[in-house]
C-alpha cells in the first residue's frame, strides 16, 4: 500500500490532511511530524481523530528513515525549500502546501517572502498544483507547489473570461474574504475570538503575498498585461473564502454558458445556475469551488463569486487531489462528500 | 437494494439524513417529502447536496405509492402518530425522529405534548432507539422511537452510575447546553443570529418536554425513584450539545474504570482519559458521544460531561444507527468518520 | 421639555432609538407604538431597558392624541408615507427611517419599491438626512428622510473624490458587507443563526434597493454620469457595515490630505492615519463612520474602506443627529461615546 | 479634579476602565501604563478611544512620579502585591483587579496561586470589593480587592438563600459559563476564534482559582460549612457570564420575594419577575447583575440564574463602583447606561 508522510502536522492543514487521509483504505499515513509536539499522540492534540490513528508526532528529521512514497509539507514558508530536496533526491514525491515553489521568478519570490531561496532549481521543475489548468504537468511531476487559498478562488473565477479575452486584464479587482483559519493555528492576538469575532476588517491592503502568485497565474491565461487590485478581509468565522471578482467587459457574451462549458468536466468546480449565488457553507469541509457569474443591471462590469473551504480546496483537499493525480489513485478519491449544512 | 423514504425532509434532521445516506452504496433514498416544498429540487433548497441527488421533494401523501423498505419521519410532533400506522400496516419499517412514540405512559405524553395520542397501541410496540441500552429490541422492531437530543446525552452519562447503584437517584441535575439547530429550521425571532448570537440564556426551565423522556429512561436503570432537575440553555452556535451532569455519590468507586468498561464495546460512545474533558466540536458532524467523569476536589459530588452533535447522535445519525440494526446493514455503516476540526 | 414619539418601536431601529434617547435629560420619550405589542411594557420585550422606562407600547393610531414635538418613523417602507402627512400637517416634525422620502424621482421610487407613492408632495419638501453634505437643509426641515445604512457608508466614502473630480464616476464599485441586523427583527429563515452563522454570501446582486438611493446621492456630487456596481454581502455577525469602495483615478493627488481636510470639522467621520484600516467593532454602538483611503501598489485604482454601525450611523444614531439639528439641541448631543471593544 | 492612574492598561480590563472613565467629567485619567507598549498612543492600540484621549502608554515605574489619587491595578496576578505597597505608603488609594488581595488566608492563596505572597499585611487591610455585602468597609478602605468575575455572579446568586439559612450549604453547585474575554488578551491557541468559536467545553474542572474565593465569600454568609462544586465552561462569545446555581432547600419559602427584598436598594442587581430568565446580552457593557430564582417542578432543588458582563460588573465596572465609593463620587456615577441590544 502507498505510504504517506506529513511534515508539519500540528497546524490546521496538517490535521485537515489527516481527517481526509486516515479513513482511506488505498493508502496509509505512516509518518507525521511536529517538532514542538514530538512524542505526543496525534489524537491527544486532535481529539476528533480518536479511533482513527495510533500515531505519535515524530521529529521531522526522522522522515529520512521512513519509507514514504509521497510526503506533504504543511510547514511555514521557508521550510520545504530546505528539507524537500533531500527527499526528492531519493525519489520521494512531494506536495508542498507552503509558498516555497509557487512563484517561478526567484527574485519576485525573494522580495515578497523576505528571504533567499534555498533550492531555486526545484522551482523550475515544480508543477503549480491547480489541476483545472495544469492537470497533465501535475500528473507527471515529482514536486507539486500547492496553490494558496486565495489564488485558487481568484484564478478559477477569472479563468474562463481571460482565456476567451472577454475582459480588460489591466483593471481586475478581487475583493476577498476569508475565515480565520487562513491565519493558521499559531497563538496570535489578532485572531483571538475576542478580537476577530463579531468584527470585520481588511488587512494586507498594501500588499498581500498572494498578489504575485495570482498575477502570475492570471498572466498565463492571457496575452495582455495583468494588473489586479487584491483586497483580503478577515471574516468572523472559522472556514471559508468568498472572493467577489470584478472586471470590465471588452464585449458582450453568454457568460453563464461560457462558465458551464469551461468547467463541465471538472469534479471540483460547480457553476451555479444563473441568478443563484454561492455561500461558503455549501462547500464547508469539501474540495468544491462554487462559482457564479453575472452582469448587474446589464452594465459592462462583470461580477464573479467564487467560494471554497480555505483548508480543503484552498489547501489540504487540493493537495490530496494533486497527490491522487501524482500516484494514479483517481483524482477524486476520498474527496467526494456533501458539505455539512447547517 | 434497500429503499429508504424520508417524510418531512426540509428541516435540519431531514437534510442531515440526506447528507449521511446519499453517499452510501448499500441503500437508495427513493422518496423524500416536504409539503411546503413539493416539486422543488432537493438540491435547490440544500446546495450542499448538488451532485448527490436529482430528487424533487414529493407530497408526503405520495409515500403510499412508493415501495420503501424503511421510512424516517423527520416531522413535527403529532404527525408520525397519524401517518405511520398505515405504513406499518403494510409492513414498512419506521424510524420516528419525533417524540410521538417515546413515552410509554400515554397520559404523561398527552400532558406534556398537549394533544391526544392518535395511535396508542403502537407506543407499546415501539422500541426506544437508544442502542447502547436497547440493542436487541431495536434490531427486532418494526417501529423505533428515536430518542430526543438531550435525552441521549443525559442517559448515556448517568447510565453506568445508575446501573451500579452508585448515586442518589432522587437529586440528579442535568445542566444542558445546546446549539440553535435544536430549535429547528422554522422562522423564529428567538433563534435569529441577531438574537441568539453573542448571547447565552436558559430556557424551558419551568418544564422542558425532554424531562419526562429522560426520567423514564433513567428509571429503567435503577430501582430507586428518579428525580431530575433539567436546565436547558441555548448556545450561540449551530450544532452541539454539552450536558454537565451532577449527582451525589452513595459510595466511593473507580468511576473512570466503570465508565470505560461499560462502553468498551460501543462504537459511538467514547470515554475520555481521566482529566480530559470533551468539547462539542470533537463530535461535530459525527455520531459519537464523548464522555468524561470526575470528582472535583475528591468530594462526593460526581460530575459527568457528555457531548454529542444534536443533529447526528442526537437525531439523524442515531436514527441511521437504528436503521442499520433494523435492516441488518451493520450498526456502524456510513457513520464512522472523523469530525471536522477546526 | 421636548417630547419625542416613535412609531414602530419593536424593531431593531426602535430599540436602538430608545437606547440612545432614554438616558438623555434634554428630551423625553413620551410615546412609542407597536401594533403587534400594544399594551406590553417596553422593557418586557427589551430587558436591556429595565430601569430606564415605564412606557407601554401604544397603538400607532394613538400618536394623534400625543403632543410630540418630533416623531420618528421606524416602520417598514410604505407606512410613513401614509401616516406622516397628518402629523406634518399639525406642525409636528418627522424623521423617517424608512425609504419613503429618500428618492426624489417618484417613478424611480415606485419601480424599486413596488408600490404607488401616497404623498409625493412631501418627497420634494423632505431633506435627505446626511448632515455631512446637507446640514443646512436638515436644520430647516420639517421632514427628514434618514439615509439607508449602505448609502451612508458609500456616499461618505466617495464624496471627497467626486467633489474634486478625481475619479471616473462611470465605473464605481461598492463591495459592501453587513451584519444581519440590517435585515431587521422579523422572523426569517435566512437570518437564523443556523443559516447566517458561520457563513458568508452575497445577496441582492441583481438589484438592491439602495442602489438608486446611492446613485442619486453620488450624482449630486459630480457633473459626470454616475454608474455604480453595488454588491451587498451578509456577514455572520450582528452589527456593522464595511464597504470596500473601488474607483479608477483620473489623476494623481494627495488623497490622505484630501480626506482629512474634507472631514476635519465633522464629529462623526474619522479619517484614519495612512496605512491604518478601519474595523467594524471600532464603531460598534456609536454614531461614527471611520474611513481609510489608499492606492495599493501605487496603481491607479483607489480603494476606500468605510465602516459604521448599521443601527447607529446607518439608522437610529443618524436619525438622532438629524433630530438634534432640527430641534437645535446641538448636533452631537447624546451621541459621543466610545465604542465597546472588545 | 480627581486624578486616576491605571497600571497594566493594555489588557481587556484596562481598555474597559478607559471606556468607562474617559467620558467622565468628574475625574481625569492622568496615567496609564503598559510595559510592552510604553510610548505608544493608547488610541493606536484601541481605536475605539480615538477622540477621547491623547495619552501614551507610560512605563509602569513612572507611576511614582504621577500624582494620582487612586490607581487601578489591571495587572496579572502577582504584580500588585509587589507594586501597590509603595503607592499605598504614599497615601494613594488602590483598587486591585487581580487576585492578590482577595483571599484572607495567605496559605490558601499561596497554594492556589503557586507563589509566595509579597505583602501579607495588606491582605488583612484590604476590603473585599463586593459592595452589595461590603459597602461600608469599601467606602473606608485604602485598598480594595476587586472580586473575580465568576465569584461576583455566584455570591450574589446564593447570598439571599445563605443569609436566611434556606439551603444546605454543603452541596452547592455552580455551573458557570463565560465568554472568552475572561481569559484575557494574551496570545493563546485555546482562545483563537478557530478554536473557541463554534465550540463549547468545560475547563478547570479539577480546580479553578475562583473556587477558594467563592467558598470564602459564601462562608461569610452562613454558620454552616460550605462546599461548592464549581464547573466553569468556555462560551463561544466575547463577553458575558451566566452562572446556573443549584442548591437543595432546607425548607419552603417565598424565594421570589426574598430576592426582591434583598436587592431592592441595589442599583446594580436586578431581580427579574417570576418566570423570566436573564440573558447575558441584557447586561452587555453594563455594570448590572441580573438574577432569577425558581424551583422547577416544585421540587426541593432551587435554581438561580445569575448573569453579568465579565468585564464590567465582573471587573472594570465593579472596580469603578468601588472607586466611586472610596472617593465619595456617588456609587453609580458613570455606570448607569442601557445595554446595547441586539
Amino acid at each position: 500500500m502507498v505510504k504517506i508522510g506529513i511534515i508539519g502536522g500540528s497546524g490546521y492543514t496538517g490535521v485537515e490532511l489527516l481527517r481526509l487521509l486516515l479513513p482511506r483504505t488505498d493508502l496509509h499515513v505512516s509518518f507525521i511530524s511536529s517538532r514542538a509536539n514530538a512524542g505526543t499522540r496525534v489524537d491527544a492534540l486532535f481529539p476528533n481523530l480518536r479511533g482513527f490513528t495510533d500515531l505519535n508526532f515524530a521529529d521531522p528529521d526522522d522522515v529520512a528513515g521512513s519509507d514514504c512514497d509521497l510526503v506533504f509539507f504543511a510547514t511555514p514558508n521557508g521550510t520545504a525549500m530546505q528539507q524537500a530536496p533531500a527527499l526528492l533526491g531519493r525519489g520521494v514525491k512531494v506536495v508542498d502546501l507552503s509558498a516555497d515553489f509557487r512563484i517561478k521568478d526567484v527574485a519576485v519570490w525573494e522580495k515578497w517572502y523576505g528571504m533567499s531561496h534555498a533550492s531555486a532549481p526545484w522551482i523550475e521543475k515544480a508543477a503549480y498544483g491547480l489541476p483545472e489548468i495544469n492537470r497533465t504537468q501535475i500528473t507527471d511531476a515529482q514536486l507539486v507547489a500547492n496553490p494558496g487559498c486565495y489564488p485558487t478562488t481568484v484564478q478559477l473565477g477569472f479563468m474562463p473570461l481571460l482565456e476567451n479575452d472577454l475582459i480588460h486584464a489591466d483593471s481586475l479587482i478581487a475583493d476577498a474574504k476569508s475565515g480565520v483559519t487562513g491565519a493558521g493555528r499559531g497563538a496570535n492576538v489578532g485572531t483571538l475570538l475576542a478580537e476577530a469575532g463579531d468584527n470585520f476588517k481588511a488587512y494586507g491592503v498594501a500588499g498581500h503575498r498572494h498578489l504575485p502568485e495570482i498575477e502570475q497565474g492570471l498572466s498565463d491565461m492571457t496575452n495582455d498585461a495583468v494588473s489586479l487590485t487584491f483586497t483580503p478581509h478577515l471574516l468572523p468565522m472559522i472556514r471559508g473564502i468568498h472572493s467577489t471578482l470584478y472586471a470590465r467587459l471588452k464585449k458582450p457574451g453568454d457568460l453563464q454558458t461560457l462558465f458551464e462549458q469551461r468547467y463541465k468536466d471538472e469534479a471540483f468546480v460547480d457553476v451555479l445556475p444563473a441568478g443563484v449565488f454561492p455561500e461558503t457553507r455549501s462547500v464547508r469541509g469539501t474540495n468544491m469551488c462554487r462559482l457564479s457569474v453575472c452582469q448587474p443591471q446589464g452594465r459592462d462590469t462583470v461580477v464573479i463569486m467564487s467560494v471554497e473551504d480555505n483548508l480543503v480546496k484552498g489547501a489540504a483537499g487540493q493537495a490530496i487531489q494533486n497527490m491522487n493525480l501524482m500516484l494514479g489513485l483517481g483524482e477524486t478519491a476520498g474527496l467526494i462528500v456533501p458539505a455539512m449544512l447547517p
